[in-house]
């Protein structure tokens, strides 16, 4: 046991939201209230915005009713950022900050790329004498940090991603006449875990169930291949459904399909490879394609969610605060997978230094030769990760998300600029 | 009572699916299964090319569980079509398969476009002096069908698009820094149903809650109103939450967004408003859009679908049945609310004849005067279409959808070139 450290605790939350993430808070707050040494239990609003805005609430002042919404709650319900911490005043700010309120454990739940941050504000405290004790608590709803055996928020996703390509399927059987492409575009800047998991939506031992194919920014995109590839589908089935990751790249390694964005003085932006794929179905087969680009969905359908997702993410955020109170710093928690034949999850710790820019893509054995279809092992991994469902509460037709009261702390530091 | 009429149903789905037009199918097997001058019960696959082609399955011989499944099955489980019949060789060809398997019944589940295919298989009946009788059931997420209080599908749609907007909210809301605008479109050609539905996802007495600000079709499009309407919802909440109709349109009465397809000879289809008024925000207010465009999960969704749909879309199936046995024929079948405060539905009938091209508008008095949303008038009448959730089975993470086994009925005609 480590020596105990007496101070009060503090949640941060970053990046896209998941439909999971609310269950890391709940998680942190329920375990945080198990131990003495933890005076009180804070959330940062906006992530590093609040932590460096003293933009902090009281979360053990919630009502119960509403911590245990968290769970089944999208988006963050402590607001989160897109930004990170820069120059070195800032962190210096923020550790003013977690001096003022007597912050001695901070929880910052986020993706591989925003721990750097966590790490980063271990790392000022430790110089400044500072006892502060630091776990990140990872979520990413692609799925792509290399730490971890998956990551929470993945699981839920791609159950709303293979219930909803089997629904656009039945669709699509319903009015195909060997002429209509159905074309899914999914998430995905780097790698293809969820148009992989897309692929869920298949009945076990039935290879040519909807998605027929799905290109993945791990296999070389070619033109003539998927056109092959679709009038080959169009000649065996009424109908074609593709699904594709947005960050598809040709033999190059160059995206197949980037849009300008107006607001942002023409700064590129991947999306529209569906778009991209529909002209050339349309312009080189005469076929008809119509595309649906699930978007912000796939990250926050929470009525959807995955129960072993979602209780994944809980169990992060208790095994954070476990570890921080036995006297860990610095360490991102891990969900590791049993050996057995059984689906098992248990948690670990690795540095938090490891995880920054280091990307887990789906590995290239799990892909068939076909290059469009995946074979038992990722199905063997992913399966378990969507099992379940949770109780959302309806409430007049539809679900009833929680809300924070966010009682604000007082400040007591002047204002920061930056 | 009217005469008996012993013979065989047969059942047809056409134009888009939703998710219960299944409902409607099971709901007219059920019954038919109740009268015994009823002997076969039959489908026609994918509506009038099944009814031309002679292309028959036998409903009776499904198991009890797959009809079961139809409850909660979304597409169209008999196949739809796009197409009607044209010529009056058609309608002849289509009365010589209804002679050729003794089809006394005839059930036509579509939009009120489609039911003039129903209206015109009465009259070519009549005029050969052979009893038929024939009854349409309504099916529409667009809820654009005069003769009924709603149609079977819209519930459901709504409930989904109310849904989605609550969750994609809750997203924008924990990364908006007052500069965030999110657009949603939704379907809609020329009725602004389906956008107004968007709004139940506000809390009562909560005006201010998302969606912000709703186009409909039914109020005119003016660029200037829009970024104002924006400007003034940016300021004062930390996001803004934009739904719209695809069919808006100016004040001209042209549509505001239009795109050609490249396998339609360049023939303008509907589309895109959502880009259009994200260039416009990101253009003309320099802040952050992103587009959601819901496409065909909003009839596709069963996973979410309304039980208040769902059991009206099978209660029309069986009123479909009963009228036919009664002696009726050229009806369609219609849903009709009660008159006291707690919401009661029942079945009436109208004429075939009266429903085709007969567009149903949302009142221009349920829009409030900013014309951005709804009134109370719009509230009481669609909340109790979206209430009851349907408890769908899940198998291994997903939805367990029906599937039929399509046992085909021999074929006695040569086949039809047309």
């Amino acid at each position: 046991m480590a020596e105990e450290l007496t101070g009060n605790c503090l949640i941060g939350q970053t990046g896209g939201p998941t439909a999971v993430i609310n269950a890391s808070v709940a998680g942190v707050v329920a375990e945080a209230l198990n131990h003495e040494c933890i005076e009180e239990v804070y959330g940062a609003l906006n992530g590093v915005h609040g932590l460096l805005g003293e933009d902090l609430v009281d979360l053990a002042a919630e009502s119960q009713q509403a911590m245990r919404g968290l769970r089944y709650t999208p988006g963050a319900a402590l607001g989160s950022c897109r930004g990170k911490l820069k120059k070195p005043a800032d962190f210096e700010r923020v550790l003013a900050v977690f001096k003022a309120h007597n912050i001695r454990y901070y929880f910052h739940i986020g993706d591989g790329e925003s721990q750097e941050t966590a790490a980063k504000l271990a790392e000022t405290a430790a110089a400044a004498g500072y006892e502060l004790r630091v776990i990140g608590i990872p979520k990413a709803v692609e799925n792509d940090l290399a730490a971890t055996d998956h990551c929470p928020g993945y699981g839920s996703a791609i159950k709303f991603i293979g219930a909803t390509v089997k629904e656009l399927s039945l669709d699509a059987d319903a009015i195909g006449q060997g002429d209509l492409v159905t074309i899914i575009e999914v998430m995905g800047r780097n790698t293809g875990w969820l148009a992989a998991g897309a692929s869920l939506a298949k009945r076990r031992d039935h290879p040519n169930d909807p998605p027929h194919l799905v290109y993945l920014p791990e296999v070389p995109f070619a033109n003539d291949k998927f056109l092959d590839d679709v009038r080959r589908v169009l000649k065996r089935e009424k109908h074609c459904v593709v699904v594709v990751g947005e960050g598809l790249v040709d033999k190059d390694g160059n995206y197949v399909s980037v849009e300008t964005s107006a607001s942002d003085a023409g700064h590129a932006q991947l999306g529209g490879v569906g778009e991209t794929l529909k002209d050339l179905v349309e312009g080189q087969l005469g076929a008809k394609a119509r595309v649906a680009r699930l978007g912000v969905g796939q990250r926050a359908a929470a009525h959807l969610a995955s129960k072993a997702d979602a209780d994944e993410a809980f169990l992060a955020g208790q095994a954070a605060v476990k570890a921080a109170v036995n006297g860990e710093s610095g360490k991102l928690v891990t969900l590791l997978r049993g050996d057995g034949d059984a689906y098992t999850c248990e948690t670990g710790l690795t540095s938090l230094a490891d995880v920054v820019g280091n990307l887990k893509r789906l590995p290239k054995e799990w892909i068939n030769e076909d290059g469009v279809s995946l074979n038992f092992q990722f199905f063997r991994y992913a399966t378990p990760l969507i099992q379940g469902e949770i109780a959302v509460p309806y409430e007049n037709g539809l679900p009833a998300y929680a809300k924070l009261g966010k009682d604000s702390v007082d400040k007591t530091l002047p204002s920061y600029e930056g």
